[in-house]
């Protein structure tokens, strides 16, 4: 049986649909989460914080339990070498997504610090990209 | 009738008027609390807080009931992009204060990430810039 | 009804599964053209070519009749402003596809100019990466 | 009784309220001066140069004479050091005042060299800036 | 009826002819003034300063008068944000223009800030650059 | 009498007038080639090329039979060093052109490396540029 | 009698002796602890927090309490300013601690930015490092 | 039998002995070649292209049948990430060759990008430099 | 006959004697004039200007009948290409002078443009350096 | 039987509570040897050179007798590629020492290029860092 | 006849064959100087040394004596400016060798200071460079 | 009676007079140890040496005897921490000393790491600087 996919979501997150729809769309999280759902082959644990420590948490846990982890750090991805060091405990396939493509993007949101600890990235897709990110795990995964 | 302004301190300012008094001076927070109150037409939030999630919590509370956010970053003012993110989701005017002028300071306190997503920044005036900076943000707020 | 992807493959993926398995795995380009057009719902443009110009020349070509570009420049993602500059006349969703996670790898990968450029970045799924791209076109599509 | 402020303007300033109003507002220097002499409490000079060398005899001069200096050194703050020499001659307080938030506009204008050499620095908020200011710097005088 | 151009030199162009030859050449700046009038339909104004506070104060009458701006900053090139914030101020064209190919000296010539703020630049044609800039001129000028 | 002028046209020209209007306006590259045998006076080499290796070649064969070479090396402008040392065996007269004033443009298109390598640089005066480019090439050639 | 040392441990430590033992040992947290309670001759603090503000606090209390800190700021290493100042307000002796040769690794986990608030710092020493930091803190401390 | 040594020479080396030979020498590239086979013990292929898709073929041809490479890629040297890629997947030794000493020449033609995939490196040896390369290579070759 | 030499002052350079004497001591501009004039043998210009303009006038009057520049360009020398491109035009023998030994100052003072313009620096001497660079002065002019 | 450490002390150290006390302290290299001698549980070579070829030297040496190196390389940390090379040489366990904390002074003595190529680093203990890196030899030699 | 060559070895080289013979092979120095000897047509000259001051005092001496310099000069390639002086007062032909391709190596190995100042480089041909080498300066010798 | 002044010269320059005349001109050391005896009211020290570490003795050495330090570090200018350290131990006044106008040099030479710790810089004067720095060393040493 497959283990559960952790959907993982940083700061800010919480307001999506909310807040500057010409960058983010106009989906909230939690249809976000059930697109998550309905992509899923099985159990899937989906969360947001806007903690950098929660994150770390989550990760960890995730280790115990986890097929795979699909992380949007938002913006965490930049410098936190606590939410990298975390990432790098976790040996299964993780996968960085970001709603917009932030290599098109002002200087501060350019470059995730975090890239270099997973397996993939997918920017830019919008909303969309998680229920596209939920296939590809299970594609990473060997499933 | 003007909405309430949320007066926002990040990390450490808990120990003002304790700590560094050379940089920082001897008025410690809950004196520049009143200080505030003083200045003040109306009714205003004041709070402090060491947690990055928290300050980025609050800030999204602001967008429900503030008509404008005074907030001094302290240590969260040079890399965070979620307090970054947070404050671009908050339309109205937001002021960035510092009570040393971080400018004239070392490499690591010199350029606030925060800046660009601000209406205005102070910094230099010590305590007397929080009462500054709430008689200016009415002027922001159009009152 | 739909208008055809074009799928553009820059210089030594015609080596695929040939060289440096360990960083681009063993599938061959064939049998990605043929995972892609069996991910494809209807007609699609497949290409390769180790020279920059021929890729500008297709993607003037796809101005004229693609739906949508999905691009793995290799080793032209680095510094083609030409390529830059031609995925800048197309108006349509565009895909950039790298097949390892280039932001995990050396200094001369890591960074690709064309980003910019593009609608969506999907990077380090492996060969598996192309028809989750297809898939994800037909999503950008608004299909 | 308390010595005179000193108002210092840079070059370009005399178009203030005609060039490029949605980045420096409606309101012109003349009213600005209004608006200055209306918020202090005693005597005040005022002026406006074109001219580097100009700026610099000022300061000077205000060493004789001013309590205080408020300057808005416009296109001298980003690489004239002849000002900022200038400003560290003067031992009382000093305010740097710019009209547009100078931390978020183009590279040439994001990082005043002056910055150092100043009591305390008020950027963005637009011509009320300057009465701000001018309360200000009564209180950075100890009045 | 076409208003006028003005033609605006830089620092050291009063010495055109007579210094460094190998450089700038041999034609005199009086010579230049002349080869601009006969290039000229109409009105020319034609003036040197050695002084950045003049530069920016021909720039703002020229808001009044000319049609068109040809300016030579020569060594206010390179770092005068004050006559890059006079420049920003004219609406009309405005031409850069250098004798010699400042892109092919040396570091402290090589970049002109100014050219952000200008419509055209035209570098390294000499002395002859002039009357090819003014012939340009009524072309930008919709002439 | 007078050689030829060989005008280089690199990458994507070739959607002149079709692509990215607010940047490269509305002229085709069939209706410059007009404008540049217009001002021509005499024979006149035009091509454009989207293939560095094309653009080499023909700098070459410019040795052999051209008076001056004009380039518009759009995309090669920024990293083509084959292009550099082609120009660099061509000993008469070069002038870079670009439509656009690329120095007002984005990092990426901001600093030519070839233009260290010509006589002269134009940029910004749309398609009117090519006919200055011919006319003050005669001026180059001292005729 | 001797104040207390507070040995402070920062994000992911918990997982010591779990997460890639090639860089980190086989040594958990909890026997650390025991290593460092051997090595006191007195009372001792020892906490771990993934949470940056957590860290800040006890830094905080230590004010109060502590003869001297030994922390391993781990990923707060690198970028927290808020770590940064709450150690600038602590007057004792301070022993920044990692268990690898952080100046051998990654770019990203190469320079401290919080050594700079620290009496030393001992890097490399693995898990023996701790006690190691202990005795070398009773020498700091006068004792 | 030792396999045939491919000698690939890269943008305007075909104008070897005529532009510059201040930097290059009088050598012409036909002469070069007889040197390369007057030094050779067997079969030896010998190329020149401008084009960087020609040189990335010919790589790709050399896996094939060349026992080692040696490469002047000229102006390819500095920006190539595709025949960086190339040179990548030929897995025989490899010697990146320049007539002139590139690391006393200037800024764009310092630092080969290519050397990072390459056994060995001979810079500045003049035409000489080839027959010494072809001597080198058999040694390479462990002949 | 010895031609005269001219000793040229930069901005604020008025005031010394009188500013931050831990940095340039106590002696006045006046006191240093005679000390320059005690230390000449033949005439001697002195002067001082706040104004860049004014110094590259003065530097073109010494084309005409300086034997020599002695300049202390005070803030004029971090920055002024005005002044790089005057003294490049004066052809005999220039000393560079500073009171305060640049080389160990904040980043703002310690790099000389001009210094690539002049014969020699002398830094460090204090008022001191004036006779001694005019005696300099007489072995550079041959004397 | 244990084999013994060797200390190796690099420029000026010779000085040691002779020069600049406020950054170095008052224990003489003497004393410190001393108390090496007093830590250290069998032979210990203490050695001292102004001369990097001789600190090279002894790197070597110890490549036949010592157990392990403990190294204050001083002067010689910045920039000695020599000293660099030759502790890659010696496989034992090696850790760099320095007095003070350099990673909180000025830019040249901030960043040692030898930690790379040690064990552990200890730095900022004064004087009794040198007991304290004797007894974690031991450790780290498994003793 | 032929004036004698001056192979000269910079620090560390004499543990060649000994110390990390992955990145240096396994080859002594003193067979390596058999290898140049059987290279040579006469004389040669053949030294070590790990003091760079030495190195300087040889090449001074090659001035007298020597017909070329084959210098490997190690750890001192990478800042020694005593060295680079010393070359460039050599104006006979000098070949700079490594072992290794030290444009493949790590950031502190990888851009030689003193290529600059030789006729050519030869790196990563291990060993067998150095007989490679002594054959080329013959060529370079004009021999 | 006033202490004797230490003249301390660094590599090659035992060569000055023989080598590179159009940097160095063609006065020898020896000569120069006249001119500076000729201009010395009393005992003088005149040292040359090619070692860092006998430039580091001489300074000690410096320290018990010397009244000042005329130092011309030659090619220890440039990254030699262990002469700054040696320097900042002398607490009597230095002067750095360059025959050549360093700042005018290729980048290698440009900045000395030495001036921040020494009194006053003389660069460009020739052979000449010496006793102009004898003479100005009396001054300092407030004779």
């Amino acid at each position: 049986m497959v283990r559960p996919i952790h959907v993982l979501n940083g700061p800010n997150l919480n307001l999506l649909g909310l807040r500057e729809p010409h960058i983010y769309g106009h989906t909230t999280l939690a249809q976000i989460e059930t697109m998550c759902r309905d992509a899923a082959r099985g159990d899937l644990f989906f969360g947001q914080t806007n903690h950098e420590g929660q994150m770390v948490d989550w990760i960890h846990e995730a280790r115990e339990t986890a097929g795979g982890i699909i992380i949007n750090p938002a913006g965490l991805s930049f410098h936190s070498v606590a939410v990298l060091d975390a990432l790098n405990t976790f040996e299964g396939p993780k996968i960085e997504l970001h709603i917009s493509n932030i290599h098109a993007r002002d200087e501060a949101h350019r470059h995730s610090l975090l890239s270099q600890a997973v397996t993939a990235v997918i920017a830019g897709l919008g909303a969309k990209g998680y229920p596209v990110a939920v296939g590809a795990m299970y594609g990473a995964m060997g499933d």
